[in-house]
């Protein structure tokens, strides 16, 4: 109690994906991953609420930074390109992240229950954009097709980052966009 | 046994919808199911694997026949507009059907896990669009990002049909479509 823990929370994260890679994400205890990480389930619970929250923590930020970036986009940009950018610019705070993303995406494929908390969190970025949209004075139902067009767009990307090591996840994002926009 | 039961599906669904409604989806068990409809368990059985079947059958038709429909589309027709003429077809088979997707809706609407499952019967649709895309030549990008696209105006779509009394699900779709068109 009151020991000096060193960046716990990223030691917690670190030993959590292993063992969810080792071993798979429901044969992972809290127990275990604590131990793993050289600290106390009470520790674990301290940045953590569940052993799912290790995959899918800091969402709240994430939905912020969104939402504030489509609404910040220049005034002149069409509401998906407004999306574009916005995406653009998460994709640099993902940028130094590509190991610990593809780590954290082979967890989830490997599990029908977590691919369904990641649909969900799909909805979720959706509805920040729309939100980002709406405040640009975009009309709701646009916002809302705009926003789900650009989650494709971002899950399409991320996806197409995390096979590949030269380029930069905003350039996908905007091959993405063009590739939509090619379609209609 | 042997009894001859006139449309026992479509009692038993009808049986499942009230009590879904009326007690909530958890709260039904298939027994009742059957009890209401005046069946019996078995025979419940032939026509649905589980209670959600009730309300998530008959997917694989579905799913054929958008793939289909995009695929058959006219060849001068830009991808958005293939997936678009596929979706306002859908459109015409659901048509009689208005009440009994509300209903339908307000229990999904009502249920977490049911809401998951809506998701990923969404993503889905978009498979199988994009399918119907790739025979038409599409290339696979920007056939998924379309399909996507797609799947977001026949959600919005189906909503709006859903809260209106006058007009077909085919046009909220050519609507969704040209709001789709104008955020670009």
């Amino acid at each position: 109690m009151g020991r000096w823990e060193p960046d716990a929370q990223g030691r917690l994260q670190q030993a959590a994906m292993a063992l969810y890679t080792e071993r798979g994400f429901d044969q992972t205890t809290v127990a275990e991953i604590a131990e793993r990480a050289g600290l106390t389930e009470r520790t674990f619970f301290r940045y953590f609420a569940d052993k799912r929250e290790v995959l899918f923590g800091g969402q709240p930020q994430l939905l912020d930074q969104l939402t504030k970036g489509v609404a910040e986009a220049p005034d002149s940009l069409a509401p998906l390109d407004a999306v574009s950018t916005a995406l653009q610019a998460l994709g640099a705070t993902f940028g130094y992240r590509r190991d610990a993303s593809r780590l954290r995406q082979a967890v989830i494929d490997a599990n029908p229950a977590l691919q369904e908390r990641e649909l969900s969190k799909r909805s979720a970025l959706a509805a920040a954009m729309a939100d980002g949209l709406v405040s640009r004075g975009v009309p709701e139902t646009t916002a809302r097709l705009t926003a789900e067009a650009g989650a494709a767009v971002f899950h399409l990307a991320f996806e197409q980052w995390l096979a590949d090591d030269t380029h930069d996840l905003a350039h996908f994002v905007r091959r993405a966009v063009a590739d939509l926009k090619s379609s209609m």
